[in-house]
């Protein structure tokens, strides 16, 4: 964990392709996805081609009001297209209000009237129109359960190779029983639409998975918020406002003081990939039963009897992280803004 | 792992209490079993009191000879009783013929005869009635799939509170995929009866759980074998006789130049508990799915949202071992006989 007043001197981001990266980000906005989306939308390196919105961290309506707000605030063009809130078999819960608040941005005031509005097609249709209008060149970053993704690959299951890269964090991998954030073998992400992560994980497109076991590593302390928020504009300003009651639900639930900070941990992986360490292999997300949402990686080269994992595509899974590194980039790119 | 002629002096066993401990051995033998068996039929602080055997490392018929046999040559007194060829579930795989031979004895050739019978009960009835007969006296060391015992407990579940102990090998906390041994998520006990499994683990006996990924930590080398073997007498030379396939197993298949001696390992928890580290908290076996047969525990005082680790017992599961202990013990107990 970072002391007060230790941000180091930042490492150069990754050399950029000549053109920014095009990135759709699909999302249940939510405290750290708005850190996540901040983050992305702040670095030269990405452009932010699309929003598309899930249930998750809040309800359907909050966490797409919330993209049009922070879409507006911070001049995000790209388009918001309100997504599933339903999973493929019929999930529909929300997290707990006390985590992320009551409108899921921590319970600040939020404005009474917001200009932006979405787009009239729903996310998986923009997904699917981003992929095939731009093909080799869309990264997906998914910060939320992967319904859109799901129904956009239901819908057209040629897009898994026209698209550049999925980068998601949900799931995680050597749980140990003690790691997983709503069962002892779950991920709320995975556990909120299993079928879905499933079938994302079973496409054939390039796919980086950044599980909790990972992002739990990376925690972030008032000091820290505060030193970013004291030399910045009004996205720091806004990043410690929205985590204010985020961080009293660490300290008072989870005994901790600082939180964790899940969704821009696959942001800094689109960012940074050389922060973290990574393994190949199929991925199986359970679907029902006592592991429910579990995901599980069948290391590549390792063999077993055939099985749930033969003829499934290698995947990446993040094993480990630079956390420092990952503060140090966070703090690079959202002072002064 | 340890080189040749490194078998440093070993350490004195547990003090035993002033009368042997009651012991039921339930296993499918198998080279491994085999030398389990004898770790703790040679070990002072044991009393085998019964042997109950099930398929797994081979079908039930010749996993029960080779109970028969081994108390015949060894002079265990403990009655044999056959047991469950058939999972909860109507499971009735066996290991492939390539680990534990088509003998299930690392193929060596068998008496033509053995005079030893099998006990007119089943294994569960058998189980049953020592419990009764012993309550609050009896161990069982389960080394194979939990079948047996789980239709005791089907029959009579007063046993789980007069039982003094269970022991298992099987199942795997932690096995991030790369350790499992029949899936990326299971072992092979506890896959092959995944809901006796769950039920034993289940009941409110003390248990505790040795899975593969500590089992694995243990490996045998032939050196380490053959010098038991030149110091020791038949028990050593069956070990180092049946031992020979299942070395080349994994040698050819696993590409190492030293072999898992999984069950053994859970004799050694038996004797000696304080080569292992260890946790506390509820196990539930995953029924069906891609993880069909996984363990996952929900460690003590962890909280999560109301789930199926509720309302469970506290079992012990094994997170560490001494490997060079749990050698030793088996070099000291072995040599010589």
């Amino acid at each position: 964990m970072l002391a007060a007043g230790a941000i180091r001197p930042a490492p150069l981001l990754a050399a950029s392709a000549s053109a920014p990266r095009k990135v759709i980000v699909d999302a249940d906005i939510g405290v750290d996805d708005t850190m996540a989306l901040l983050l992305v939308h702040f670095a030269p390196e990405v452009d932010i081609v699309g929003i598309t919105t899930v249930n998750g961290n809040g309800t359907l309506d909050n966490t797409t009001r919330n993209a049009l707000l922070l879409s507006e605030k911070f001049g995000i063009q790209a388009p918001v297209a309100k997504g599933a809130g339903v999973s493929l078999d019929n999930r529909t819960d929300t997290a707990p209000a006390f985590i992320h608040g009551d409108n899921a941005m921590g319970n600040i005031v939020l404005p009474s009237h917001i200009n932006r509005t979405v787009d009239a097609r729903p996310a998986w249709q923009m997904i699917v129109d981003m992929v095939h209008a731009h093909p080799h060149e869309i990264t997906i970053l998914g910060l939320g359960r992967l319904t859109n993704l799901a129904l956009a690959l239901r819908h057209d299951p040629t897009i898994a190779t026209l698209t550049r890269e999925v980068i998601v964090m949900g799931g995680g991998f050597g749980l140990h029983g003690d790691l997983g954030n709503v069962t002892p073998a779950a991920e709320a992400n995975f556990k909120g639409d299993p079928m879905a992560a499933d079938m994302v994980c079973g496409a054939s497109w390039p796919m980086t998975i950044v599980g909790v076991d990972v992002t739990f590593q990376t925690t972030m302390t008032d000091a820290y918020l505060q030193d970013i928020r004291d030399q910045g504009g009004p996205a720091s300003r806004l990043i410690w406002d929205v985590t204010r009651f985020y961080m009293a639900f660490h300290r008072q639930r989870l005994g901790l003081d600082a939180m964790y900070v899940n969704d821009a941990s696959a942001s800094a992986y689109l960012l940074r990939p050389d922060l973290f360490k990574t393994r190949r292999g199929a991925v199986r997300v359970v679907c029902g039963g006592v592991a429910d949402g579990e995901s599980i990686q069948k290391p590549a080269g390792k063999r077993f009897p055939p099985g749930a994992w033969d003829n499934r595509p290698e995947q990446v899974i993040c094993t480990d992280v630079d956390s420092d590194g990952v503060r140090n980039l966070f703090a690079r790119v959202l002072r002064g803004h």
